[in-house]
């Protein structure tokens, strides 16, 4: 009998005597207790990439823990609708979510940094930040206010710009377009003259295939080859100014954290480090193979967004900036340990497998 | 008393009695049997970075497994040398290593791909091919050949491409040059004229500071910062061709891989992903840092290998490359395989993080 097994079956209620002369597997040992984790998502149940992600991780923190920790998961509309699991879990409700934390903006416009703000940071940059620079110490701050504890959980990288139904040549072609873009990216688009709007994933394309939006962004090739937007907006522009690394959360009652052993908080650690990357990569492999897909059998075209356009994300991006840091201090503190980071390791990798990735590419016709 | 301890007093030995009416944290269980792991390492005791990584990892495997995986660490040269490690564990006389398998590409040339080659992939790119692509069944079909199983457990990112006491304008500046450059990039070298030659890190400063060699690589700003380089050769160059991400190896004992429990092998896998992580982005974090006292406090004077050299780079890599897929059908595989996750994988991030990057840093002026 496995030992999992053994705890299950409540064979023994307090008292037990172990036969003499079993193996040294059988020697007794004292019991844990089991913790119950509730886990709510924001991601529809076996949704490819996100949804997947959120499952795996959940099914992992109960097998590394032995089943110590008893998970039981929700996806999005399972126990509360996707926008409700951090009221859920701040309550005790659940204990934790899985989530892009740039949905509780509207709660604190700090929470935006801990999924992807335009013109950001990059996946590595980004990881780099949180667990070897101040973010996750900020990131703990913004939290604690809310009586949450957040790690890293998955990523999906750096995110295409979106579909359009017309090439984009100047910020002028953005004017007047409703575009579905949600967060700090849509406040840029607004900046240009563009006007955003935020939709679930469920309604992104009926709305586009009826006309009411011009143009979407969702995630990247891998994730928007199964919404099929290509039926309707057949341009698709690179690379995305809005989410250069989002980044995943798995956020948790803060009361639940604390109250657990050292050694449940160690499996959880590990066990949302590890689909933290586990989800990146597999992102990145899955991309090359999707946007190949959408390119040669749905005839969908590649376009750059050039630099005139960059140029314009960019101060539009600076005066959403200014207007973040002007809601508070810990707004303040948060954007400028960020803009900081940026400087720093986009130096370093500029230097590094930025400007490789550029020279390699360009000898070997990548 | 902790479950941990209260196995390792050893004071029952096979049979006891719980109390009735204990609470439930005190519900007995069946406890396993203790696993050992003798890890040696081929990094030096603390070394910053590497050294470090090793250590955190052996330590994490221990802590997972809530001491059911008793770990004990060696260093190189504590028990056995650097590069006997590799047979330490093929034997059996220890269960694992810690090392970067390109040292043993004398035994079959394919390890090279699993810590890096030249004109290579990036450490994001060769993480995806590893855990979602081919990478693992390949490095398993390797490992296997020689009784091993490996997984991937640190990266340190993209190299520079070394340290100079002249400058390269040309392929020409390095026809004679004497350079400390290990694996397939010294034989880059070799086909350029320079003559590459090995050394153990402990003997390159004084090398270099002699004379007898006119130029090393090492690791990048971080690492490179400790040997003091910037004493004899003021030059450093980037971006390295020879390692754009270079990883390493939890290497394994076959045998004593396949005899664990699912349980124990599963915490194996999560504490090597996590520090696979860990290493990579502390290195990201620590280089910008370092470069910069490199710079400002030692005078180093910062170069980009131009694009002449770099297509001489790529001339050289393909003819090495020819020789390593003509050693056997097994190095051809592996080569093959990489080579197409390197169009793949590289072609997508090339629209992604790395196109990305090359936007933002031009806005920012970073």
């Amino acid at each position: 009998m496995k030992r999992r097994e053994f705890i299950k079956s409540g064979a023994v209620a307090g008292a037990a005597t172990v036969a003499a002369g079993a193996t040294i597997t059988a020697a007794p040992a004292i019991a844990q207790s089991k913790t119950k984790l509730t886990i709510v998502s924001t991601w529809p149940r076996d949704f490819p990439g996100l949804g997947l992600s959120a499952q795996r991780l959940a099914a992992r923190i109960g097998e590394l823990s032995e089943g110590r920790i008893e998970v039981e998961y929700f996806a999005a509309g399972e126990r509360v609708g996707a926008f409700d699991s951090f009221d859920e879990v701040a309550s005790g409700n659940a204990q934790a979510y899985i989530a892009a934390d740039y949905y509780w903006k509207g709660k604190h416009p700090a929470w935006a940094y801990f999924t992807a703000v335009p013109m950001g940071l990059t996946s590595t940059e980004w990881t780099a930040w949180i667990n070897f620079m101040d973010g996750q110490a900020l990131w703990d701050e913004v939290a604690d206010g809310f009586g949450l504890k957040c790690l890293p959980c998955g990523s999906t990288g750096c995110q295409m710009g979106g579909w359009f139904n017309k090439e984009i040549e100047s910020a002028d072609d953005l004017k007047g377009l409703k575009m579905r873009i949600p967060g700090l990216g849509g406040d840029v688009m607004a900046k240009l003259g563009a006007s955003p709007v935020s939709l679930p994933g469920g309604q992104i394309y009926e709305n586009l295939v009826s006309g009411s939006i011009d143009a979407t962004e969702w995630v990247g090739p891998y994730n928007d080859y199964f919404m099929k937007f290509y039926e309707a907006a057949k341009y698709y522009y690179y690379p995305g100014m809005h989410e250069a690394g989002s980044s995943l959360s798995f956020g948790m009652n803060k009361e639940f954290w604390t109250g657990l052993s050292k050694s449940d908080q160690e499996v959880i650690r590990a066990a949302c480090q590890e689909e933290h990357s586990h989800q990146y990569h597999e992102t990145v492999a899955q991309n090359g193979v999707h946007l190949a897909r959408l390119v040669d059998d749905h005839g969908v075209e590649l376009r750059e967004f050039n630099e005139d356009i960059y140029d314009s994300f960019g101060e539009a991006a600076a005066e959403v900036f200014e207007e973040t840091r002007d809601h508070s201090a810990l707004a303040a503190k948060v954007h400028d340990s960020f803009a900081a980071a940026r400087s720093e390791l986009g130096g370093w990798m500029k230097l590094a497998a930025v400007g490789y990735s550029v020279q390699r590419n360009r000898v070997l016709d990548i």
